[in-house]
């Protein structure tokens, strides 16, 4: 048989109706982890980390820069000598008590909420690059064009469920920067958005933005995080004066701070997967103890953020067999706190070629056995960082939405196992291409991949013989050509763009360090 | 601090002895599977997969196209109409108790021997391509150089436990392939061979070959896997000549059959998930059982290939969810068999692109979570199987070198944590680049890559800007340059020759079909 002899596909096209089979329909925009945890130590070695993280914050202390967190320390019943904070187990117990464990973010639209708790999966893409690149226009600092081109990106794909601080628009005065990346987030998605934590008058500043934007009142911005930060703490035990500050004033306003010590093993960091978790999830207790100092039940979320370094040069590596078992030990100390938590992928490599490939897909899997909530830097982070490419987020989407299948899972009744259907319905070496079963299924049963290709060698050869990277670019200037965006209410925009203006008229808001 | 000022690492190079840190020690021969198995199915699902796979046997049977297989079935006690093999339950039943559940395949070092049960784990490189690729050369039909050069490759890394057949080495004529191929695999490793079934007298040839190059007895080759071959029902429901030979003529020497229905789902299996591994289930019991009743405790290794077609062209894809899947519902099966299985990654891609690189991992991963014990194709494999690429064998190496050092694990003991060599040892701020703890492990804590670069932009763009694809000519080129080969017996080897000579005097061995 061939597909041209299955007559109910024949009848229902000879009449112009629909097609017999349905079009395919994925919902990518909550998803749940169905991976196992994996383990990399006992419960026992777990609880001597964690045991040795509350010994380090008592004992050894972290170094607080702002002095207006080091009283709320104090306050709390810290011991303070100087800048050192000695931080006691009972001040984690009770900061452990009151984070919430299930933190619903609210986007622009209902269906854009994401749900940080343990067990829910979102994924952001890479963040924070003062470079972007791509084949068409190569490797140049980050610009203006470039964060709204890549927020437009972001914002075409589901898999993608929060915004991150993709590409640092250098060519935006630093005193008006947050306005402009609020802006873009605003107005081109409507996606949960990124707030940098740059000192107070910049978080004042967005989150009056947000409010009115959102249209909501005070107490409603306050109930429930409208957006986000990162925190990372200066590795070793050093909490400096924005971060501290950005910890204060999320916290203060009921926003999302995510705490994520940046620990480089052998480096800011012991050379061992143990004592590098230990170190950085003593500095997530004490971040996140400051949150819920200012604001007891206070949105805050346990991150981790822990590769090696090659110890021959010194240089990040990503994507390692110890980058992986430090997210599943990080994972671990998450479950045994409760919280929501944070894990990294990324590459090291300086273009998207299969090294890129390799290690952002192997730090995926180390955070996906880990049980991370939230996996940030999952597509598009080339040289540790330092750069975005446009090809790799489209190259490292196909897999993200390949794990986003997996999350959905697959059926197995009677209808699927198909005796009937399928299994009886064809000969010995026949083949399967008209059963009952797979004319009912050709159009839903299956992924259907934006970038990879397919046909055999010499079809792609007569096609050009592109590769995964040529083909992705005119992925993502398609996407772009296309500007998809949000509708956006007019006088919220006036509002937002008066704000703005009035705000830079008075001289904008510098970050402070 | 710096690394300088470490005395104790001075001490030990001021009198020229060895260094402080002992070097590096990895062991990627004896795998032990440590990731939790992931199911994609019920166990009542799976009890109802089985069932209907028998259900299969019985109601709608095996085509069976060698008459002496045909007499073993109906010998055996199943009900046999022309070439059609109807097979009872209690034939399965009694087949799954006989074979056996862990096997020790004997290579030609011991400690080159592999374990096949479940739950231990082996790679092998992709295997079967009639083309091989590489950068320097290009694409070609595959020669007898190539299949030299790829078992050298092959030997070279401890990650691959045993070999496959690589490369059909086409300007080899295939009455002599088989002396050429056994030979080589004889010669240039000492790793676990591959033999092909394409027929008794070939199989003849290379049992003789294996039996006396290795210096054992009739009774002891008998008495152990010396050797092993892939045994590919013709899906669905078919057995052709070579493979029931194949089967008949391993089982009665006491070699090694792997049986692996290769399904594309949507093709040559049903569409689903659940339909095509029941039909990949039943012709695995179905070849199984043909074992069983040629040798009770014959060794056979259960077997799964299933991946989908692309429903728009009919092209094979691989490493995709639907793959993913599969290999996870196999692995279920398998468990519920208890018997040693192999699963397969690979990649559908043209040129050891990003595609590549993400396809094969995202296959590895599934075979991984399905807790195969075999993973065939595990480097290297382009276009769905048909060309193998010298470059992609090295960048799949080093994702498999990774896995093979999480199968290690990591420790977390008291020196590993670290709180009083690394933790109280540096400042806030500072630095571990000299802590105790480091000093004692910078050579031997991570694995060192051998292709992926950490460079920063600059220095990468000085070097050259090469990407992972070039540097890895030079790694297999190294390699290729080096020549490394176990030694061989002089005598053992001139009785090789000398059978080798005579039987190509008397014609050879022309294969069976």
């Amino acid at each position: 048989m061939t597909l041209r002899e299955n007559t109910g596909r024949r009848r229902t096209r000879r009449g112009g109706g629909p097609k017999a089979a349905p079009e395919r329909n994925v919902n990518y925009r909550n998803l749940r982890n169905p991976f196992p945890p994996m383990e990399v130590f006992s419960s026992d070695q777990i609880a001597a980390m964690h045991e040795t993280s509350l010994r380090t914050l008592e004992e050894l202390g972290m170094k607080v820069l702002l002095p207006e967190a080091v009283e709320v320390f104090r306050k709390g019943g810290a011991r303070v000598v100087d800048q050192m904070v000695y931080i006691g187990r009972d001040m984690i117990d009770a900061a452990l008590a009151t984070a919430p464990k299930s933190i619903t973010g609210r986007a622009g639209a209902r269906d854009r909420d994401i749900l940080l708790e343990l067990g829910s999966l979102v994924f952001q893409p890479g963040a924070g690059a003062p470079h972007a690149t791509d084949l068409a226009r190569g490797r140049r600092p980050g610009s203006a064009r470039d964060f709204r081109e890549y927020t437009t990106l972001c914002h075409h794909f589901d898999v993608f469920q929060m915004m991150s601080p993709s590409v640092e628009p250098q060519d935006v005065p630093t005193h008006l920067r947050h306005f402009f990346t609020t802006e873009t987030q605003l107005t081109l998605t409507d996606k949960f958005p990124f707030v940098f934590a740059r000192g107070t008058p910049q978080a004042m500043d967005c989150f009056e933005m947000l409010r009115d934007f959102r249209g909501v009142t005070d107490d409603g911005f306050a109930a429930a995080p409208h957006c986000y930060t990162i925190i990372n703490t200066n590795s070793p035990r050093t909490l400096d004066i924005p971060m501290a500050q950005g910890l204060i004033d999320f916290a203060r306003n009921g926003q999302l701070s995510i705490v994520t010590p940046f620990t480089l093993m052998g480096a800011m960091a012991p050379i061992t997967v143990a004592g590098a978790i230990t170190l950085s999830h003593a500095e997530a207790l004490a971040a996140i103890t400051l949150t819920q100092l200012v604001k007891p039940g206070a949105p805050v979320c346990y991150g981790t953020f822990t590769s090696n370094v090659d110890m021959k040069s010194g240089a990040p590596a990503f994507g390692t067999s110890a980058h992986f078992q430090a997210s599943l030990a990080a994972g671990q100390l998450a479950r045994f706190t409760g919280l929501p938590w944070r894990s990294a992928a990324g590459s090291a490599s300086n273009v998207n070629d299969v090294q890129a490939a390799n290690e952002n897909q192997m730090g995926l899997w180390g955070c996906l056995m880990g049980g991370a909530t939230v996996i940030i830097h999952a597509a598009g982070w080339l040289e540790g960082g330092l750069s975005v490419s446009y090809e790799k987020i489209i190259t490292d989407v196909e897999v993200l939405n390949m794990i986003a299948e997996l999350c959905a899972g697959k059926q197995a009744g009677v209808d699927e196992i198909g005796f009937d259907t399928a299994l009886s319905a064809v000969e010995p070496s026949g083949h399967f291409f008209a059963a009952p079963q797979t004319m009912a299924r050709y159009n839903t049963e299956f992924y259907q991949p934006i970038v990879h290709d397919y046909a055999n060698f010499g079809t792609w050869t007569e096609r050009g013989a592109q590769d995964a990277n040529q083909r992705a670019t005119k992925v993502w200037q398609d996407i772009l050509a296309a500007d998809a965006r949000p509708s956006v209410d007019g006088e919220r925009l006036e509002t937002l763009q008066n704000f703005i203006a009035k705000r830079t008229a008075e001289g904008g808001a510098p970050p402070e360090s």
